[in-house]
């Protein structure tokens, strides 16, 4: 495995360097033609370039892969089966899968019922829009979707969100009716967004769905845990005049300003069956044979307690009862969507937004379960069946739903094999809106807040937030940013405090690159890092540094002055030992994945300094795309094409031949 | 230069790898402990870390390095020089210099005349404004500043920004007074921007001052330059009734709409002085010893129209005039801030955009010069100069003045030694302001629109935008989108596309960076991308892939499917050749230069992902900071600390070293 210095490079090295005259130490440039050269890629006209530019943002992932060199009826049955999955998988479904997805669909319905009045409640909106959100949505994306596990449905963020927004324009009360239609207008342009992104490609807009960092999200669930339990006070403690301010101070002066109001039999109730719940979620974490117990616990609790309250009448005590769900199933709504006026506008923004969030949601439950099961989701016909059951869902009485952690991963744990466990839960929903509301009238409040309380627990991820500390500090002060966001201001707050963070850390590395000194690894050819590898020697009269960024405007002033200050430091230490001064400045670019014009006006000025000081600018492996802006902007012909080389250690030995030949 | 693979490394490669399990074909691991071992950088505790990097963010320069180790009167006096560089350099200066400052002096004085009393009306704002802002800012810049060639005074672009923004809070005829005031409140918060700018460190606020790319500015300042010299139609042609819009539209049907109004006695007098300012202009570039010609060539076309224009009463045919400046130096105007009420605000936001530009351009004319000349200038001493100008300009009833860059070129020209010619210039100007404007009565209003025009002419940097076409196909559309931004809509709107479109570009960069498969360089131990170098040779069975970007929410996902469609692109084309299949995926890890926690979950569904192929994933090279996040996740321990690799050429022969021996 020896270095073998002899090369097919010819052109390079072979005139006298000027720099002998410059340099009056040992160290003289090596002129024998024995490096590789640094090529330039193969020139590309604009519109190769342009198109392969376009389809590697836009279509990364090869959409027609499975389209290509197949006959037209084959590719019309594919392009079917790429709308409805239900068509791929429905054919090799057996009795056997059925059987696990009829429990599962069961277990999550007993689950979704009680959370689905709940959460309505969460949007401002009468209980009965939260059950019919769990029975068209899930029904179109078992036809559509691609997930396996997840659960389809109302979610406690969401409804929140949708919540304030909507209350923000309106009051939910006074002006319930065009509550309710701008309710409908918003889940539509929310199904509008999602559909369109899965249509425009996940990947034109990929940083519109990846606008959220991980850390942010873990921040802004955590925050929205807190927000909708606190929320919860109100029905478990039986509070009349509550505040509408989400945010954890005005919660707290409602709950102990209010001190008056509190009902002892609706807080006995509510602490009871809380303390039930959370045994139950503790007994399905500790052994997973029993995962049905904290996913049936919740409708035992409605029917106990609903039973208790109709037998000891304990509504005329003060505890507050659901008193009405309407009965029957969804009516339709497409005639009260608004598609003009001034309502338009608001609904589209509110839309677009509790969209995303939906979509986010829905990706991350979406993307864990099936790496569990190692299968592969499409994210693009994951966005097309959200956007479609959601459009649907507005022209039918339901508002946005989306993927449910909690009742994913109890549907996963049921053993459901298929989106058919969505089904089934769909028709549950069906048949308790047909037949069963009426007797949720005894339901006290306070069981449902218990049931919403219980269920946010787990979007409160402690360990997340651990590791997430361990891992970055950065990223933990973004998590800390949305989770103090949501609590002290509200859910939009907390979001734009996400963002905002999420994108000040990528901006921020690119305005301050890391730069390091590189040194010789003992018996290698290879230059790393001197702090990573305090082993590595430096090489005398030599300075090497990299740069860990595209030079861009952004940083390029920056760069420049860094580099200059490592070699003035440098100076100073050599002149303080005796050694030679420095007489190279060799810059490794492999982390250079760009430059632009003001990157190449700032080597041009650090070319300039360095001149004046006798120091010789070399650059070591260019990448493609920097190479060809080098030599387009003729910064090559400045610092010489010679100066360019393929490693760093090329580069040292062209500049201090001898003293590498002592060292081997 | 042999390459000697014994290590210090012990612990890696001893024990017998699992992977042999799953491989059936040649390749096998590799299990001798003759490689270097990635280093984990010395763990720093969390408050060294965080000043390490507050002080790399804020102090990237050292600002305190010279008063290191001093006495403390020294340090005072450093600290004084540090506040007001003339007292450094005016202790070395001499005849020599200021018989060469008189000469620029008095030819920058010729050229800033007239060009202040057009700018000022650019603002909406009086003659004399536009002088008063030629007398005292110079005078305070010449103390503390440290360029040796701007020339202070107002300009072009930030007097067609600040009249935009004036008049969009109030019309600058009906209210004269309060849009002085705000003129001036304006003014006075552009100045503690910059000051704040400066005393907070070039480096916090780094990414505001680097806000715009080279290429959004080249495009801004072309449409600035096309707006200014489309109003200076309404004079040249001697309309009255001229549009307020800024935009090209606008102009236009003013121009063409109101053809009656045209007058033919102004556009002869505009025109041919136009022509012989541009002449002169063409002289002065042709040989750079006529350099006084096109600097004194406005001041001359000045003298002789208004000597016209008295002697043939031309004002009477319809020509406009000037008509009144007000005599004598700057009245006091501090009193006329507001420091109160509803126009605080307005004239904080505007000061801060208009502080911003100002800043800008001065720092461009300053880096330009100074390169030119191979002296340094200090960013922040600079901020600190323009600001306390700008405060006591506003306190002076000056509006906001700058570097300029046509005065700055011929300042250089005209063989300036030092800011002394700036000192000049102001004297100048004040014996105009005590003894001339009167005679500057009937002065043709259609001279001074030929002088902007003029002035003007050299914004339009046509070379630089055919060099960023050259280099960067989408550094041009900023300059192209801030071009056009200015032109058809206004400048605040095409500055606003220009920051806009330079920061899509960083965002962009994040979202969807390059990957390449990388081969061997033949005869070395390099491997590098087989794109940019066609002679490189893929390696049999294993996969080698470069991720040029550091690994964030923002492309965690994009970066892990790109690389799975590398290998399913692969193991296609492994299928089709019959060759040995791909056992191992090599990501080269030198351009990752951090990675986030959405970063590491990617990478672990990568890994999740491989296995279930049978793929080994292997690490070359990760950089301080990865490597240590890993390690906190853990993420090491997945994969095994014995997959992670200090070079490619370590990990390509841990997972075959039959071949490499082979090809040796």
């Amino acid at each position: 495995m020896a270095w073998n210095p002899d090369s097919n490079n010819e052109k390079a090295e072979t005139k006298e360097m000027d720099i002998r005259n410059l340099s009056s130490s040992q160290f003289h440039v090596h002129s024998e033609s024995n490096l590789h050269k640094v090529a330039v890629p193969p020139k590309q006209n604009l519109f190769q370039e342009f198109k392969s530019t376009m389809k590697e943002t836009l279509f990364a992932d090869d959409p027609l892969r499975a389209f290509k060199d197949q006959p037209s009826s084959r590719k019309f049955i594919l392009g079917i089966q790429a709308i409805f999955p239900i068509l791929e998988w429905g054919r090799s479904y057996t009795w056997r899968k059925f059987r696990g997805d009829i429990i599962a669909g069961l277990t999550i319905a007993s689950l979704c019922i009680p959370q689905d009045i709940g959460y309505a409640k969460l949007a401002n909106l009468d209980p009965q829009y939260g059950l019919y959100s769990s029975f068209v949505p899930p029904l179109i994306y078992a036809f559509m979707g691609s997930s396996r596990d997840i659960a389809i449905g109302p979610v406690a963020v969401v409804s929140l969100l949708l919540g304030t927004m909507l209350s923000d324009e309106m009051d939910p009360k006074e002006n319930k009716a065009e509550y309710l239609r701008l309710a409908f207008t918003a889940t539509f342009f929310a199904g509008v967004t999602q559909a369109t992104l899965g249509v425009l490609r996940y990947y034109l807009l990929g940083f519109l769905i990846d606008f959220l960092s991980h850390a942010a999200i873990v921040g802004f669930m955590a925050g929205a845990a807190v927000t909708i339990a606190l929320q919860q006070l109100k029905g478990l403690l039986g509070i009349k005049d509550f505040t509408k301010n989400p945010d954890i101070v005005s919660v707290m002066q409602s709950v102990w300003g209010n001190i008056d109001q509190w009902n002892w039999q609706t807080i006995v109730i509510g602490v009871c069956f809380l303390s039930f719940l959370l045994f139950a979620k503790y007994i399905g974490k500790k052994n997973r044979k029993f995962f049905w117990v904290p996913a049936i616990a919740p409708l035992i609790s409605v029917i106990l307690t609903t039973f208790f309250v109709f037998i000891t009448r304990a509504d005329k005590q003060g505890v507050a009862i659901v008193k009405h769900i309407k009965q029957g199933i969804n009516p339709t709504s497409a005639n009260q969507i608004y598609f003009s006026g001034e309502y338009l506008k608001k609904g589209i923004k509110i839309g677009v937004v509790a969209g995303m969030i939906a979509l986010t949601e829905a990706a991350a439950i979406g993307r864990t379960f099936a790496s569990m099961k190692e299968y592969q989701i499409d994210g693009n016909k994951e966005m097309m069946a959200m956007g479609a059951m959601n459009i649907v869902g507005s022209m039918t009485s339901c508002y946005v739903a989306t993927g449910s952690f909690s009742r994913s991963a109890v549907n996963f744990m049921a053993g459901c094999e298929t989106a058919v466990s969505n089904v089934v839960m769909s028709c549950v929903v069906f048949l308790t809106l047909e037949f069963i509301t009426p007797l949720f009238k005894y339901t006290p409040n306070t069981i449902l807040a218990a049931i919403i309380i219980n269920a946010v627990i787990g979007l409160f991820d402690v360990p997340a937030a651990i590791l997430i500390w361990k891992i970055d500090k950065f990223d933990f002060v973004a998590c800390l940013g949305a989770f103090l966001g949501v609590v002290f201001q509200s859910v939009e707050i907390g979001l734009l405090i996400a963002v905002i963070i999420s994108f000040a850390k990528i901006l921020l590395q690119a305005t301050r690159p890391r730069t390091a000194l590189l040194g010789k690894i003992p018996s290698s050819t290879v230059y790393r890092n001197i702090q990573q590898y305090p082993e590595a020697t430096r090489v005398p009269g030599v300075l090497i540094v990299s740069v860990d960024s595209a030079i861009y405007f952004s940083n390029a002033g920056y760069v420049r002055e860094r580099i200059l200050r490592w070699l003035m430091d440098e100076e100073e230490q050599v002149k303080a030992a005796c050694q030679p001064a420095i007489q190279f400045l060799i810059i490794e670019t492999s982390p250079v994945t760009d430059i632009d014009t003001s990157g190449i006006h700032a080597m041009e000025e650090l070319h300039k300094s360095l001149q004046k000081k006798n120091v010789q600018l070399v650059l070591a492996n260019p990448a493609p795309v920097v190479i060809e802006k080098l030599h387009s902007s003729k910064f090559t012909d400045i610092i010489g094409d010679h100066r360019i080389f393929l490693t760093v250690a090329d580069a040292v030995s062209s500049c201090s031949p001898k003293w590498v030949e002592e060292e081997v």
